[in-house]
């Protein structure tokens, strides 16, 4: 790890330089367990040092993105569980930039805490290095700091930061998306990391769940309440970095806070709509219990969570097939959800399904 | 503003939503009165772009780094002036990679807060755009997460990440540093950005002063504690940049959490000792207060605070005035504090100046 300074802790305000030291040195071997070939720094320097490849790169273009957690943290804190968080915020951070067709090429975190546990801290960092494994993104450096008072006893904060590379006539940026261009949408794994206030609010306060509970009403019987809020947010980068150059990829959109309704427009060329049809895939049923039990509007619904939906790809029309077969091939599934439409700027949701319907304007 | 989502916040968990989204437009605007020809990327992207001018470099190095700001919100809090903190993280992340021989590209900030009220919001990124624009590097991104219940009302986090670039044949980082080099110091603003937790343990509570207060002692009679506190941290920038490809700039050092104790041996190889002798500048009165006021030890205070040396520019002694005569042509003071020599790699204070020394092993 290039850089990890203890911030503002010292013995004064009585805190345990050494056990700090000694958790430094855990994360320092975590971070080496993640350096690429990019990679030139090791310990003790101020920042971190990488040596991109260019080679191919006709005009390379950084693509970069800084992300949170959000009140997933309190969830992990509850469940006394902090080793997922982290592949949660990789995972998060390599999709926002994988969007606009970047492959990362390194991460670097920030960890905030009134007083740190040197255990916590590692377990944090843990899964941070496995996330950023898995992306095979290099875990560059990070900042440490201790702030007494600041933060609440037991409380982590935890923020990311990536950097990944891609050509210029290669950004994907929404521009080549045209009216009759389907939606495929790739399935999430849970929340991911939007709409945990509103979550926790209704499992937690409302239904005065348990972590340990299981999820009432599900027919998937063990389902438990805090296993299900803990599932760490998916990587997409495996199964469409492949795709990346393929002509009929027009637009990647990554649904995090917002839900299908703000982030798909956010791909879409002005005078261009996103029409939707509910029972074109099927909503989990965790969403499900969320709205019911929580007597949610169904417009709210996709707007907070992301409805069983992590990303969706914009993909030409006769490109389909191809692209639909090159993501099965890779294991991973996938729907048509909808079409791209002349129209307002905006999602359209198509009642036509199964199920009653929200509209934005 | 490439990207800035609302983290956790909707209408159901009690947040402004327009008001918030009030404040994002401001933000976008003062991002864009960052923005060098680099940048790419507008509003509504997930991931921000930027084009590096790779010109001139043969084998270009990215250089990174991730910082907060410390307990020093608690000042800027209590002082209900959050205008300054954003130019100290600038500063603070432009002057750890400068120290690697970098120059700034970009910069990423993450805002947190219970509640974020929107003219705070402003407040703090228009100090983060004004640190930005003072220092040529593009606000390329950031992130705000409202996270009800995590952070006290009022209280408001603020992390950094900066991006530079330099040739990897221009790096610095102290393998050129020999016996008989010259340290030169750099004067700091103030406390910089380390150190918050015990002054405000000893000027706050042990003497019960207010932001308001003279500072106690002080021949400068008019300053406050308050006004001391806040003073912005240097970016040394513009002083050393047209150093930079100076072959007698053996490496730089950058004072921060540690203080010179710390610091100053992470650009020195094995066998190098840093002989810093007291005297040799005026560490500033407030320093001294603080060590009085609060009968700390002198070998702590010189790994808590900066002492009134900002920067440390190792330097071979025959580039000794020309390197001083270029920084006080570029307005820079500097005083030569000490010498490198054989020894265990490490700091040793020479008492011959006027006052005790601390040793370090």
């Amino acid at each position: 790890m290039a850089k990890r300074e203890k911030g503002s802790a010292y013995a004064a305000a009585g805190v345990d330089i050494d056990a700090q030291e000694r958790a430094l040195v855990e994360v320092r071997r975590l971070a080496r367990t993640t350096f690429t070939p990019g990679v030139l720094s090791d310990l003790g320097l101020f920042g971190g040092l990488f040596r991109p490849d260019l080679a191919g790169l006709g005009e390379p273009v950084l693509v970069a993105s800084a992300d949170g957690v959000g009140t997933k943290l309190a969830v992990a804190r509850l469940a006394n569980d902090f080793s997922t968080v982290g592949r949660d915020l990789v995972n998060h951070c390599v999709n926002d930039i994988l969007v606009q067709g970047a492959r990362p090429l390194f991460f670097l975190d920030y960890v905030g805490a009134g007083a740190l546990e040197p255990e916590k801290m590692i377990e944090l960092l843990r899964g941070v290095a496995e996330g950023c494994r898995e992306n095979g993104v290099a875990l560059l450096g990070g900042e440490t700091a201790e702030m007494p008072g600041f933060y609440q006893a037991g409380d982590y904060e935890l923020v990311g930061f990536i950097v990944g590379i891609v050509d210029r006539a290669r950004i994907l940026d929404g521009r080549r998306v045209e009216a009759g261009d389907v939606l495929l949408g790739l399935p999430s794994a849970g929340l991911h990391t939007n709409g945990y206030s509103l979550a926790r609010r209704i499992l937690l306060e409302q239904l005065g769940l348990r972590l340990s509970d299981k999820l009432p009403g599900a027919r998937q019987e063990k389902l438990r309440v805090g296993e299900w809020l803990l599932r760490p947010h998916r990587s997409y980068l495996a199964a469409l970095a492949p795709l990346l150059d393929h002509p009929g990829l027009h637009a990647l959109a990554h649904v995090t806070g917002g839900g299908l309704t703000d982030n798909v427009p956010r791909v879409l060329p002005e005078g261009l709509s996103a029409e939707i049809r509910f029972g074109s895939w099927e909503i989990p049923e965790p969403f499900r219990i969320l709205q019911d039990k929580g007597d949610v509007e169904l417009d709210e619904m996709f707007r907070v969570f992301n409805m069983g939906i992590g990303m969706v790809a914009v993909v030409a029309r006769d490109a389909l097939a191809a692209i639909s077969g090159a993501l099965a091939r890779a294991g991973e599934r996938c729907w048509p959800i909808g079409l791209v439409r002349a129209g307002d700027r905006g999602v359209v949701y198509d009642l036509g399904g199964t199920e009653g319907g929200a509209d934005e304007d």
